[in-house]
């Protein structure tokens, strides 16, 4: 309801804004904004097409080798400029079987699972084993090794939604390293509850890191209501109203095909200053392979370069305006490290990034230079009009173009509302039916103005 | 947020009542109505421990045997008598393998599939065929057979929610009869859209229907998001914008085991007088394999239940109550067809089933004699303070009860809101935390405050 009532509320925000402009007597030519809330949507259209044609597109497969053709096709079809694969070689994981049930002191039931990126495979017959029960990675952490020791280590804990997605980082500790705590200590096999805010039967993915020298485990994370029913049993059991202790059997032959090609897709719309630094924008291609990546991440390409698009068909900008489609983000950034040994040493003036889903963006968070104030309340007074609220945070910028910003090259956030994102977040349910076009365009709509103001502001403001 | 609400306004009604008992300055010992509304909930402990400790119980298998010896001990620690099982036997169906690819002329991609009970296997490598689309159940009716001879048909349609679950007579056809229509014009198999109302990846089974003589073919759904898929590559294929027919590739490897034992369970409070003939309240003790059954129907059997032990706590009533826990309820009602050909010429006074989920009661309807006209008007009266109107349509009985009332056993319905029903019908998400305990405890009211009736009805009113 909640969503139905804000789509209610941007569209009638939309349209309050046509008709102002309508109204002018003597018109002029529509600004990029004027294009981004009327007519088709590239953005929309972009992440139908690149989920319907493609689908899933995981990080050094074909599938996103596929995708990167279709988008080099598809980019320069849109009229942009430079349009090219960059390559790179990268260690390539891919998912085999994956079974798990809860074999005792109960009936046996059959659980869902998906397997970890990096886990490591039971073999083709799986294991058995008792679970150890531990209420967060935290209690996990502060475990003794006997207690581990030979066991199936499951980690649950309470995520909740939060609008700014802030839950990910606590919560998320359980997934990217609860598997190398868990291997350290000696466990067979580490089953944690899904980083995600959801009640369906549809496991979470996403990677997980093994230290060096630690040998990898087979990981895997169960739904919500798997690990609900795990825990249930685990409570008659620790209650001692049942007669022997909680068991597991779990298949996962997840393999380690060594390295692989893939790339980065580059499209550029040239500014008129060729001496300017370019505003780099940026998204990723690649997705897990169990949904068909809508929100994660097409709709961010489709934001992006809707945006650059309009920008394009308003009249030149002084700046040229770089686009990203990154490839490998969700196995580790290698697209976005790919991109910084090749280009890092270039002079951008600002990044941005989209990888948050397709919801409403409500806030603006800055991290430019001093000199950029008067830029800074010209992109927040752009943007108030569509709901957008200043923040009192420095933008963090986004994985792709983190080494970016970690060498400090400025930023702009556009956050996106969170609230749903984790729903759906590395999930089988990540399918284009989960994308209100109304709230996507209010994205490109907030993305236009602030690109708009970034691709065309002087040599002084933005290095 | 609709249920949010719902559940709230539930509560608060429950509270205002239990503070008008808790007032009164002599307080008469509670009424079943009163126990129903204290305390704690038989219904939520039976749903709870049974989809915990057994899981899914599919008819004639080992989890069903497992379930029945549950309900066994369940029933007679509760205090109920006469505790049985009564066996019967009935042809099996279990699922193998089921998997879905959309293989041409776009990239490959895995679809969410499950098969329907009675689906023929495919073998164990699978076929692979061209698609043909049908927008409805009638227009692959009405199609003629050349156009369907050696392909996949592909069953579409819209189903949308209903307060009164009204959507599966008429969308379900296609799930019912689909298979059989397209099997007589030669389709190597058949695909439909779930019959189902909610946008997750978990496809909705259900049993099928071939008529005799015809020979069974492979027979699945799709998850709505997969339907979705499928529909956008067909419009492109159909549009002339794809160079190929649309092809799939499927495995589907269920197995028939021949007769196999399932049976039902059965329990009863005795009444005061035994010559008055029993009031019969029903429930399914089996599920799909996919969840765990705890909408359909271990909730139903929560509910049946604790207004049984709440009418029996308050004081013996006039009639014995019989509860039946029917087996084998979802692959073609064989338990209540196998308590009608061992009860069926035995008086019983009225019917009463639920097999709707655990939402909130709304409406009663009626299907009872002219002699109980003020009968219906005490009952109707009694249930109005918790929300639930009179309906102007006879009262159908259920599926396990339906040979009794098709004989002519009066029957009541207290009708579920079944807005959210489809949502989880059939499929994996049918699991413990989409019950509302609040909404789940106004059943176990209503049904207390209409079986207390029903249970002390006068001969004169009841057969």
């Amino acid at each position: 309801m909640q969503n139905i009532r804000r789509t209610a509320r941007l569209a009638g925000i939309a349209a309050l804004f046509l008709a102002t402009t309508a109204s002018a007597s003597s018109p002029p030519p529509p600004s990029a904004v004027d294009l981004a809330q009327q007519g088709d949507d590239p953005a929309w259209a972009i992440t139908e097409a690149l989920t319907t044609e493609i689908g899933p597109r995981q990080a050094a497969t074909e599938a996103e080798a596929a995708a990167r053709r279709w988008a080099v096709a598809r980019l320069a079809a849109m009229g942009f400029q430079n349009v090219r694969e960059e390559a790179f070689m990268m260690p390539t994981w891919v998912r085999g079987a994956e079974e798990a049930s809860l074999i005792g002191p109960f009936q046996p039931q059959k659980l869902h699972i998906t397997a970890l990126g990096t886990s490591a495979s039971t073999g083709p017959k799986g294991l058995e084993g008792e679970i150890v029960y531990f209420a967060s990675y935290d209690a996990l952490v502060a475990a003794p090794e006997q207690s581990v020791k030979g066991k199936i280590v499951f980690i649950d804990h309470q995520m909740k939604p939060a609008q700014d997605g802030s839950g990910y980082g606590q919560y998320g500790r359980a997934r990217f390293t609860g598997a190398n705590v868990a291997a350290k200590k000696g466990a067979v096999a580490v089953v944690i509850r899904s980083i995600g805010t959801d009640s369906h039967r549809a496991p979470h993915t996403g990677g997980t890191n093994f230290e060096t020298g630690v040998k990898p485990i087979p990981a895997g994370a169960l739904s919500n209501p798997d690990a609900d029913q795990l825990v249930r049993q685990w409570k008659r059991v620790a209650a001692g109203t049942a007669s022997a202790p909680l068991r597991m059997k779990l298949l996962l032959t997840p393999q380690n095909l060594g390295q692989q090609q893939s790339g980065n897709v580059i499209a550029e719309v040239p500014g008129s200053d060729p001496a300017a630094s370019p505003v780099i924008i940026a998204c990723h291609l690649d997705s897990w392979d169990l949904g068909t990546g809508a929100i994660d991440d097409a709709a961010g390409c489709g934001i992006i370069t809707a945006a650059a698009k309009h920008v394009m068909s308003a009249g030149q900008p002084r700046r040229t305006i770089r686009i990203l489609w990154a490839g490998a983000e969700e196995v580790g950034v290698f697209g976005g490290k790919a991109y910084f040994d090749a280009h890092g040493k270039e002079k951008h003036a600002v990044a941005l990034e989209s990888d948050f889903g397709a919801d409403w963006v409500w806030r603006v968070d800055f991290k430019l230079p001093d000199s950029a104030k008067a830029l800074t309340d010209r992109i927040a007074a752009a943007v108030a009009p569509f709901g957008v609220t200043r923040g009192k945070q420095a933008a963090n910028g986004g994985a792709d173009i983190g080494a970016l910003v970690a060498a400090g090259v400025p930023a702009v956030d556009l956050a996106q509302d969170g609230t749903r994102y984790f729903d759906l977040h590395h999930t089988p349910d990540d399918t284009l039916d989960k994308i209100d076009p109304v709230q996507l365009r209010q994205n490109v709509t907030v993305w236009t103005a602030t690109l708009a103001i970034l691709a065309n502001s002087t040599d002084s403001e933005l290095p």
